[in-house]
């Protein structure tokens, strides 16, 4: 089944990833859907402004929703909710659903196209993972502010690419969003994993320090590359070609970036929760499945675990 | 060789550990000459104050010095500096040596026996290891604060203990020290190891908690035992007989003391030097060797480094 050419897009979570995205893809003249929350009254007054590297933009009056019956049927779902409010989609996502609609995740992790598989079963066939390389950050109500990159890597949760995905590549493409199509999606959840668990835990783990400062901590910057080894060794292990240069060459990119918060650090420093499960626990569940498990990201699962509990603690 | 029915000792270096079991010492009696730096005058005006469980002691005019020339050829040495001070050794220990003289080190960790077998080989048949166990803290210049325990376990750097050894574990236990004297010294390191490394490393990794705010935070008591778990698969792997049970037996005597610093976290918030290498790095390069790498002890490691870089930039 192919994508209409104009299709109906929702965006579910309004917040730096779902912002950004819907945002670049409504100023294109797609036809963009934002479901809100908490920012709902602040978008609805003020728009909503993208602060980007790639060029500023703002659109004063975007399609927005306080509920998904009100956005009704869609040809695509972008999902960009926090992977650990997932249980919110079994109530938000049906009215969106029609035959063929395109589910597609945003989120972090692994476990987020097994959630939607499991639940909405009777769409397994329609389910796609967004894997976005970005440094993205909601820096106030209705306000994004794009720092560095923005690739998004699609891939269809089981099997190769289907024409759709394509269509929908060439629609984010269109907008100015760099996409690829991964003939597996697994492989690209694991090797942007092997980013994500070193640099979003130690930057929590090790008291708060952006990218920048755990590379220029000699001891935090070799726990770096150890981790990454031992992610991609597990990776490898479970199937996936990952190269053996990969930790050099994303330590090297990192360098290139500065002083970058990674998103679960801004998290946990407002207070909100962190997505432990996605990024952390369920890789590690994985990886000891297999026989093979993680003991150095098991070790900073704990520490990080240990940071929430301090930090509610602290809240009391 | 025997040691004399009146031994000269000397305590090099009171702190906790030295003030504490020279004090029990000289108050049954013992021959005791202490070397002091930093508390001289204020020792040689106030005297040495414990404040113990077993029981209160003070000592109005120990026989104090500072120096080792001061204090001239003894029967015994008790080594009691931080182990990151070890090269002061080296100039400290000649004017107190002389045939027979046994010198003894009470500090923690891996490799202090090796440091004083290779740069005291004349007197390699006289190193002796005693552990401490004990919680004991020094709270102001010539005070220290016995909060728990205080079993001493002595054994000989290389083979079955001697006479002597039996000897000095009996003046100890004259003084109400309680002491045992182990066949293996190696051995009753990596048993101390299996408390020091989880508890020390992560009450200073974790953020400044004490013992009983490491067992009460969920993930930090499952992290401890996973810890102790790998130093007791390491040190068996190494041939010493640790019993599987040693972790459960740990946890449940810790959780008996009450909001016990470690002397680690102490060091750290005064801003003194950590015995990284002795306590951290030496048994992880061991471990390494022998094939048997202790990943979550590295890990824990890099972040205790980082903890101490961080800390050194803060005060800039």
């Amino acid at each position: 089944m192919n994508l209409p050419s104009n299709p109906r897009i929702a965006v579910i979570g309004t917040g730096a990833v779902g912002g950004y995205y819907g945002a670049r893809l409504a100023e294109a003249g797609q036809d963009i859907h934002f479901l809100l929350r908490s920012d709902f009254e602040h978008v609805a007054e003020y728009g909503l402004t993208i602060r980007s590297i790639d060029g500023d933009l703002h659109l004063p009056r975007p399609a927005i929703h306080s509920s998904t019956a009100s956005i009704g049927l869609c040809d695509v779902v972008l999902i960009a909710l926090k992977s650990t409010v997932n249980d919110a989609l079994l109530d938000l996502l049906p009215p969106l659903l029609k035959p063929g609609t395109l589910l597609v995740t945003l989120q972090n992790g692994l476990g987020n196209e097994d959630f939607l598989a499991h639940h909405f079963s009777a769409h397994a066939d329609s389910i796609l993972g967004g894997l976005c390389f970005v440094c993205i950050n909601r820096v106030a109500p209705g306000v994004i502010h794009h720092i560095a990159q923005g690739l998004i890597t699609l891939g269809e949760h089981a099997g190769p690419a289907l024409p759709r995905t394509h269509q929908l590549a060439a629609a984010l493409a269109a907008a100015g969003i760099p996409c690829s199509v991964d003939g597996s999606l697994a492989r690209s959840r694991w090797k942007k994993l092997v980013w994500n668990i070193p640099f979003n835990g130690l930057s929590i783990a090790a008291g708060g320090l952006d990218t920048a400062a755990i590379l220029a901590d000699p001891a935090l910057a070799e726990l770096v590359r150890e981790l990454m080894q031992e992610i991609i060794a597990t990776a490898q292990h479970l199937g996936h070609d990952l190269p053996a240069t990969l930790a050099d060459d994303m330590i090297a990119r990192t360098r290139t970036m500065t002083q970058y918060k990674p998103s679960s650090l801004i998290d946990f420093l407002a207070g909100h929760e962190v997505e432990i499960d996605a990024i952390w626990a369920e890789p590690c569940r994985r990886a000891r499945a297999a026989g093979h498990p993680m003991l150095r990201v098991e070790t900073l699962l704990q520490l990080l675990r240990s940071r929430l509990h301090q930090r509610e603690l602290g809240v009391r």
